[in-house]
């Protein structure tokens, strides 16, 4: 079969604010093959932009907008997804946002060759079986340590195992407030509740800063410190480990936007676990080289998500084979576009487990609903001619 | 005084061929202060990509369009433009493309502080004094041998002291034929040229491939090879470093699309080389942070550039004043729009030395009748507004 259309769907909420929740805009990708195949996928953040990477004029042969590589590319199997995967690396490897059209469409063409063959993308992936993941309730810290508390406790009261706080003030202020936070957040979820902290990347490269708070990260038995600098600080992700109590205690990979980007973080930054965006990584593809990579180096790999259903399972199916990989990040707050955007969401079971379904592709259904209603307009026009319009 | 106006000019040649020739089209940033300030600066690939970075709409709190974040922003002085990189890195890190517009504002703001004041930029970076560097003819191998051959006779008869063969066939095909490459290189500047030697990332991580051209290399004396692996192959960097003869003789960084990713290739990827593109890594500011960390730890920092005069000049001031960094990337096969931009163009002189200019800012002026006659129109409308518009 050949790649015969690409659309893109920019859902956005009535008001954006300004606040880190994720959840308020998505770029859907529907991949239309030759034959009438069809798949879904999503690509993580700024959705106007990844459009453009998509229609944008060439600037040179490694440069070209993503529409010259994956239109026409024939996809019978997987091993024809990675090949291009290389094709787009490699005929864009000049522009920087390509990445992110390409996680969308490669987990589009994933969900396609699932349905098509009536197995779940697991299966594909070459997985028996989609161990049920202990999914943590992920969302922002509370503006008052008052606040993280009343979080965490609904967290508990909701029968979540686990709990990630982040953002917000975190990190913003003095080491005091930070530590405030955590008590409250530990206090909140109470004492039979794992706990996980996102800086954020709050603190640059600023070890020192960091440090200060790892005192009593370790006296509330956080599970991770998440992104306490940012991505690419290798040094200092591996400074921090060596602190005492610390080695695999820090988390970092969101910001991975290749392959390469999550393996150096951990051969050099020393994280004990690796968090893959399948949505910013370059797909489904790229977040199993990872998961695969890390296993081999004994490094937890765990989702990184904040956004719809769809979203969710294809982050959970390149680890979904791996029993020991037990966390999955759950968006708790989602905002209505990525809450309705499946026909059913997926969800954490009554004991706060959240199993992939056993269904074709990503089995998930699209609301065309949602997309008729938070579907927003674009039109991008290049020397009069339009390069790109969605109604 | 406050940032009040941005524009971009994205210039284009009228027909973009594909090959490895980033001269064909540019992104040219004009900033404009309240008091009437002004400056100019020049983004790297993809312009309309970049200009999305700059007007779509946010997606949350670490995904704003550029914008929310230039516009109305306090520059006096450098350590302000410092501010701004950080307030852009913070407020766009989920933007991906948004380095390269960061860098064409970097730079420009740099032009202006520097026009104001009636100093070079080079100055306003605490340098005494711009050192003459050698100018490396950069340009792409021929497509047979005999081509790279009469290239570099030509190069050696136009008096440069130093020859760069990159692209076109090298590394696509066996061994055998690069090696007949760089013996046609090597004979074309004749014993008394330097020659670098550029793999365009051809061979991914792949260390054994890349190994079958040392051996060749070290007989034709090339200073460097430059980009064997993609940017973020760092275990690839070292390991092939670590080849009798190769300590040093890598060269990289040009992918580098923020400091960190450059100093990771310094300290785990062991490269001799760091060539770093200030129209992409967040402009001079980012630049001079790499420039100061490679002479700490002894590795020669390197401009990458294959544009305009603009964009030459800006490569080269953050280390105008480092006497050992002694090369200076030279593009010699420019399409018009490049040629043509500025009303004067660097050039080296009769011993293939690139002198910067000592005149106020990056010491060129733009030509607007290369802005009329190459400039393109680009409009992008969100929900019915026009959020950009070139005319």
């Amino acid at each position: 079969m050949k790649i015969e259309n690409v659309e893109f769907h920019y859902l956005a909420d009535d008001v954006i604010r300004n606040i880190g929740d994720g959840s308020q805009d998505a770029l859907l990708v529907r991949v239309i093959m030759d034959d009438g195949s069809e798949g879904w996928g999503e690509c993580e953040a700024a959705p106007l932009v990844s459009i453009a990477a998509w229609c944008c004029p060439m600037s040179h042969l490694a440069c070209k907008p993503l529409k010259d590589t994956v239109l026409g590319f024939e996809i019978n199997t997987p091993e024809d997804i990675a090949r291009l995967t290389n094709a787009v690396r490699s005929n864009s490897f000049d522009l920087l946002q390509s990445d992110h059209t390409l996680s969308g469409i490669d987990i589009a063409l994933w969900d396609m060759l699932g349905r098509k063959a009536q197995v779940p993308v697991w299966k594909l992936l070459g997985y028996e079986k989609a161990f049920p993941k202990t999914a943590y309730a992920s969302q922002l810290f509370g503006d008052t340590p008052q606040e993280t508390y009343e979080k965490g406790l609904r967290c508990r009261k909701e029968g979540f195992r686990a709990a990630k706080f982040g953002w917000g003030p975190f990190g913003l202020g003095e080491a005091a407030q930070d530590i405030e936070h955590l008590r409250a957040a530990r206090e909140g979820v109470g004492d039979e509740v794992a706990l996980m902290i996102d800086a954020g990347t709050v603190w640059g490269s600023n070890t020192s800063r960091a440090a200060e708070v790892i005192p009593e990260l370790l006296k509330c038995r956080a599970v991770w410190l998440e992104e306490p600098f940012t991505s690419g600080a290798l040094k200092a992700y591996a400074a921090l480990s060596e602190l005492p109590g610390c080695a695999g205690l820090m988390a970092g990979g969101e910001g991975a936007h290749n392959p390469d980007m999550a393996k150096n973080l951990i051969d050099f930054g020393k994280v004990g676990f690796i968090q893959i965006d399948t949505g910013r990584i370059g797909g489904i593809t790229s977040a199993k080289e990872v998961a695969d990579y890390a296993l081999q180096r004994g490094v937890t790999f765990v989702n990184h998500t904040f956004t719809t259903s769809l979203a969710l399972s294809a982050s959970i199916q390149p680890f979904a084979g791996m029993k020991d990989s037990c966390w999955c990040e759950f968006p708790v707050e989602s905002a209505p576009p990525a809450r309705k955007l499946t026909t059913q969401r997926l969800l954490p079971d009554a004991d706060g487990m959240i199993a992939l379904p056993d269904a074709p592709g990503l089995g998930v259904e699209i609301n065309f609903e949602t997309l008729e209603r938070y579907g927003r307009k674009v039109k991008i026009e290049y020397e009069d001619n339009v390069i790109w319009e969605m109604k």
